[in-house]
């Protein structure tokens, strides 16, 4: 079973294209995490930005890739002094899969807070969380949680037992289970690990990403990353999803918003 | 001075290829509006959609392009039953200034909301909203507040007297004012016609956008739309800036997150 490193390992091969292996564990049911497409394109990204930062990663999924070789292939548009912006395809078999734009910058490790608002609802602490059960209740085994050690808050985990908090809300703490520390590559999968919140109203099952847009806001500490999830509305087949992501200092870390698909039940 | 539909018009010149006018007029100071420059693309994008509404429109700001001629050009990624996914770039003299990623699909327009979070804080009648001064405190010409009807509450605008309110946040209302209704083409628009969140710390002046990302909700009704813009962090010069946008129906029709730099004062 690959590590992140290696489920996320780049090979370049021309200018701009680089070949990667798409791992079939780091997946729910057949299909790849988003978070670790989003990982693995980062990977090839920053391999050829001037600046080594994510600051802003901004991802549609066109069509799911099967799992198996696939290339990204990258566009740098401009390459500025505080930033620089890039164009990242995910191919397989000369199909679009994910298609991403990246404007990256360099982030400082020290940079005080100017302001920050007001923080969410705390999450309970890592031991009195539960450890997460690594298939869905449909019977859909969520392989991406072999490798990613998630443990929700209770408070946001009766859709479980069949009884949903009746919100969009989900909580709790992840860390990799291989040792690798959180860094901007792994914050997407951060983002994308914990359960849709859409089972916190009783719809279990896969709810597919169309867009995800990712922030970086600090270099994030060793250790676990704690993530806050909500929504705003489902209407229409669509629900939004947001993403606060604080690392074991208090720091936030990222910020992400995804636009997804709630299956009609 | 163009209208709203001027100011957008798109002409198809090859296939993908659609020629523009940067209207001088919906600007900040010297540059366009970030905002305005979405629809332009936006119209180009729902050209060559065969679904006619952007559900997400991620949007990254390469280089800022001057007024006059310049062109989109769009590539069809992928068209899907439910969703089509679109690529666009904003070129003028060769450079590419913005580059935008669009998911579309058809939005109903009397879909039941599912489910729907808590509203944010009320926002006073636009009878009691200011109307707004359309030059900076610096004197920076702000033209597209001579095409946007712009109404702030009171709650939020000490910055204009001094007394910054301390915090990311700014609310009001908003309208065209040569009478085009809102559609999911001008609600880019309406995100991004407010003062900066970061007028609220005080901090008057210019502040760049770097990447805009905007989901279409609902299809607004005709009628004034109310935005509440809300920041979380502001570090190592970045800050982020939350909308939602509601009709007068009460609908949330927008939701949309922005990552801006802010100058060092």
């Amino acid at each position: 079973m690959a590590d992140f490193n290696e489920a996320t390992t780049v090979k370049n091969v021309e200018p701009g294209i680089y070949e990667v292996e798409i791992d079939s564990s780091w997946s729910v049911g057949d299909v790849a995490n988003g978070g670790y497409l989003v990982a693995l394109i980062l990977k090839a990204v920053v391999s050829e930005s001037p600046h080594p930062h994510p600051l802003s990663t901004s991802s549609h999924f066109v069509a799911p890739p099967s799992s198996g070789p696939a290339r990204v292939r990258v566009d740098l548009l401009r390459a500025g002094r505080t930033t620089a912006t890039l164009r990242a395809t995910l191919v397989q078999d000369d199909i679009p899969r994910v298609e991403a734009l990246v404007t990256t910058s360099t982030l400082s490790h020290d940079a005080d807070v100017e302001w920050a608002g007001p923080p969410p609802e705390p999450v309970a602490p890592v031991d009195e969380c539960i450890p997460t059960v690594v298939d869905l209740p449909d019977g859909t085994h969520v392989g991406v949680l072999d490798h990613v050690d998630l443990r929700l808050d209770p408070q946001t985990l009766g859709w479980f037992s069949g009884r949903p908090a009746g919100q969009l809300s989900m909580r709790g703490h992840v860390r990799l289970a291989d040792g690798t520390e959180p860094d901007p590559i792994v914050l997407p999968l951060a983002v994308d690990s914990l359960p849709p919140t859409v089972f916190g109203l009783g719809r279990l099952g896969w709810a597919p990403t169309v867009e995800l847009t990712v922030l970086t806001r600090s270099l994030p500490a060793p250790g676990w990353l704690t993530v806050h999830l909500r929504g705003r509305l489902v209407r229409d087949g669509w629900f939004d999803e947001e993403a606060e992501v604080y690392d074991v200092t208090g720091a936030l870390v990222a910020q992400s918003r995804q636009l997804a698909r709630v299956r009609v039940s």
